[in-house]
C-alpha cells in the first residue's frame, strides 16, 4: 500500500458511527513490545537497528496471520508521506522524526497498525470509530499472540514485558479514547473533568496524543499505569466508568446548553459554519475549530445538511500534508489556505 | 409625520444612487442662522428659549414654502422616539440631550430638516445620496431665503451670520459628505488621507458627526472655516477638488487590492457575507463592520445577490432604536442582539 493508497481510504481515527459516536470519536488499544537479543533502541547501533528492522520487516511480511498488511519503509519515505502517515494517526511524530532504519506495518482498513524501532521495537495499536474497546481488545491481543509466535519478546516473569521507558513495563498497554468534548469546553466545566481524570491517574492529551495540545475540543484520554494490573481490568474501567462518566457530562453539559443558553449556542455553531462555506483562505486550526462546532451542531440536531462523513473527510483532507499530496507537490503556507478554504466550499457544496 | 411614518420611509443619510454613489453615501450641507432680538441659547432663559420654540415653531408650519414639513417637538418625544431621529441623522445627539423647549422640522421626503434650538436658533440641512452638491446648494440656499422672508435673522455686516459658537461665524456653513472608503483602510492608506484631510483644514468625523469615532470604514469629511471665504466657493471646492481626490484614491486602493490581494480581499467580504448569513446573535458595532466589507463587494462586484437596497434599509434598521420600534418597545443588549441578527438573516433571504 503507497501513500497515495492510503489517501484514497476514509481512514480510522476519526470514526463515523460505533457506540457514543456523538462523543467517542474513537478508541485505540497500544501495546508496546521489545525483541529478545537486541537492545532497546537507546542503546543499539545503527547496524543493531538495521538488522532488527529487517528481521521484523521480514516477520510481519511473511506472515499468513496478516494477508492485507502492508510495510512501508519510513526511513526511504519523503516529508510529505511521513506527515500523511502523521496525520492519519497511524504512526507518531516520533517514528517520522526518528532517524535510521524503521517502518510501520498497515493493515488494508488501516485500523490496525505495527510500528518498528519507534521506542520500542514493536508499537502495535488497534482503533475503532466510536466506543469499541472490548472488540478491540480481543483483536490486538490475537495480533500480540501471532506475532509472539513469529518473535521472542522481551518479558520479564515478575516485571513483565520489558520496555524502554519504565512507565510501559509490565503489560506494556495504552488504552485511549479520542473524545469530542464541545459543550464542557464552552460552559467551562472541562476544567473541572480534566482535573478529576488526572486525579485518576489519566493522561489527558490533544489529537496528535503526546505533547500536543487539545485542538478544537478534541481530548485524548489514556491511562498511565501499565505495571500491577491486568489489561483486561484496564480496559473494563475504561469502558464501564470512565468514558461512560465523562460522556455522561459531555451530555449533560450540551442539554444544559441547549436549555438555557440555544441561542449563543446556535450563534457559536452557524457561525463556524458560515465561516466554513465562505472563507477563502483559513488555517488548519482555525478549520480543527469551526469543524468541531459543526460537529456539536450534527450531532444535536441543529445542523441538518451536512453529513457526518463529510465532516471526517474534511478532518482528515484539510491537514497540511493531505493538502499538499492531493495537489501533487508542496504548497506555502498561504496555498495551503487557499486550498484548505476551496476544498472546504467545494465539499459544503458552496463552491 | 410621526416617529412611526418616518421609520417607513427609506430614510436619505445612507442614500442609493447619485454620481459617485459607490464610495460617497450621501452629501449634506448644513447652515447655522439665529434669530435677532433673542439672546443665543446659551445664554437665554427657559421662558426666551420656549418663546422661541414656539415663535420658529409658528412661522416654520405656517409657511407656504413648506407644505410637507412637519413639526416636532423633541420636548414631548420618548426616548426610542428620540433615537430614530438620531439614527436618521435627522438630528443631531445634542438636540434630543438638550434640555427645554426645543424641536425639528422635517420633509416628507427626509433630505431636508430644519431643528429648532440646537446650538443655533436654526440649523437647517439637506442630504442628497450619492455626490450631489451643487443640487443641495440650491436648494439650502432657497430654503435659507424663504424662512428668511419670515425671520429676523442676526446678522453683522463685517462678520456675517452670528452664531453660538465663533467657529460657524460668518457664512454658518458646513459641507460634509459620507465617504465609505473600506479599502484605504484595509491597505492602512487612510491614515495617509486623513492626515492629508486635516492638513486642508477638513474635518473627518464618524458616522453620527461631532464626537463619533469612524466605525465600518464611513468617514464624514467636512470644513471647518466657515468665515472669510463664500459659500459657493466652499462648496465648489468640495465638488472639484477634495472629493474627486479622495474617490480616486479609494478607487486605486480598491484596484490594488484587487489585482494584488484578491484572495485575501476575498476572504474579508464572504466572511462578513457568511457571518451576517449564519451568527444568531450580533451587536450594531459587528453588523457595521461587515455591512462595510459587503457593500464594498457588491461595489465591486464579487457579490452579486445583494441589492443595495437591502443593504442600506441594514444599516437603518438594525440601529438600536429602530430594533426596538419595529419590536414595539424596549429590548435588552440581549434582545436586541438577537432580533438584529434574526432581522438580516430574514432580509438577507435565510431564515
Amino acid at each position: 500500500m503507497t501513500i497515495n493508497k492510503i489517501m484514497d481510504k476514509p481512514g480510522c481515527w476519526l470514526g463515523d458511527g460505533g457506540p457514543l459516536s456523538d462523543i467517542v470519536i474513537s478508541s485505540r488499544i497500544r501495546l508496546a513490545r521489545n525483541v529478545a537479543g537486541y537492545p532497546f533502541l537507546s542503546r543499539a547501533t545503527h547496524a543493531q537497528r538495521r538488522d532488527l528492522a529487517a528481521f521484523l520487516r521480514e516477520r510481519l511480511e511473511s506472515s499468513s496471520f496478516r494477508p492485507d498488511f502492508t510495510y512501508i519503509d519510513v526511513d526511504q519515505l519523503d516529508e510529505l508521506g511521513c506527515q500523511v502517515l502523521v496525520e492519519r494517526h497511524l504512526v507518531s511524530r516520533q517514528l517520522v522524526e526518528a532517524k535510521g532504519a524503521r517502518g510501520v506495518s498497515v493493515s488494508e482498513s488501516q485500523n490496525t497498525v505495527v510500528m518498528v524501532n519507534e521506542e520500542d521495537h514493536l508499537r502495535m495499536h488497534v482503533v475503532r470509530a466510536g466506543m469499541q474497546l472490548d472488540e478491540i481488545w480481543a483483536a490486538i491481543d490475537k495480533l500480540d499472540d501471532s506475532i509472539e509466535t513469529e518473535v521472542d519478546y522481551a518479558f520479564h516473569p515478575r516485571y513483565g514485558y520489558l520496555t524502554a521507558c519504565p512507565t510501559n513495563v509490565g503489560t506494556g498497554i495504552r488504552v485511549s479514547v479520542m473524545l469530542h468534548l464541545p459543550a464542557l469546553k464552552l460552559t467551562g466545566e472541562i476544567e473541572r473533568v480534566l482535573r478529576a481524570a488526572k486525579d485518576m491517574n489519566l493522561a489527558v492529551r490533544g489529537l496528535f496524543g503526546e505533547g500536543t495540545e487539545a485542538t478544537g475540543d478534541f481530548f485524548q484520554v489514556s491511562n498511565q499505569v501499565t505495571l500491577g494490573r491486568a489489561e483486561k481490568e484496564i480496559v473494563s474501567e475504561f469502558r464501564s466508568t470512565i468514558v461512560p462518566r465523562i460522556v455522561e457530562y459531555e451530555r449533560m453539559a450540551r442539554q444544559a446548553l441547549l436549555d438555557e443558553k440555544s441561542r449563543a449556542l446556535d450563534d457559536r455553531i452557524f457561525r463556524s459554519y458560515g465561516t466554513l462555506r465562505h472563507a477563502r483562505t483559513i488555517s488548519s486550526e482555525e478549520t480543527l475549530l469551526h469543524l468541531s462546532h459543526i460537529r456539536l451542531g450534527v450531532h444535536i440536531g441543529r445542523i441538518k445538511d451536512v453529513p457526518v462523513k463529510v465532516l471526517n473527510e474534511l478532518f482528515l483532507e484539510t491537514q497540511p500534508a493531505h493538502l499538499q499530496k492531493a495537489h501533487g507537490g508542496k504548497l506555502t503556507g498561504e496555498q495551503r489556505s487557499a486550498a484548505r478554504a476551496d476544498l472546504i466550499r467545494r465539499k459544503l457544496g458552496c463552491a
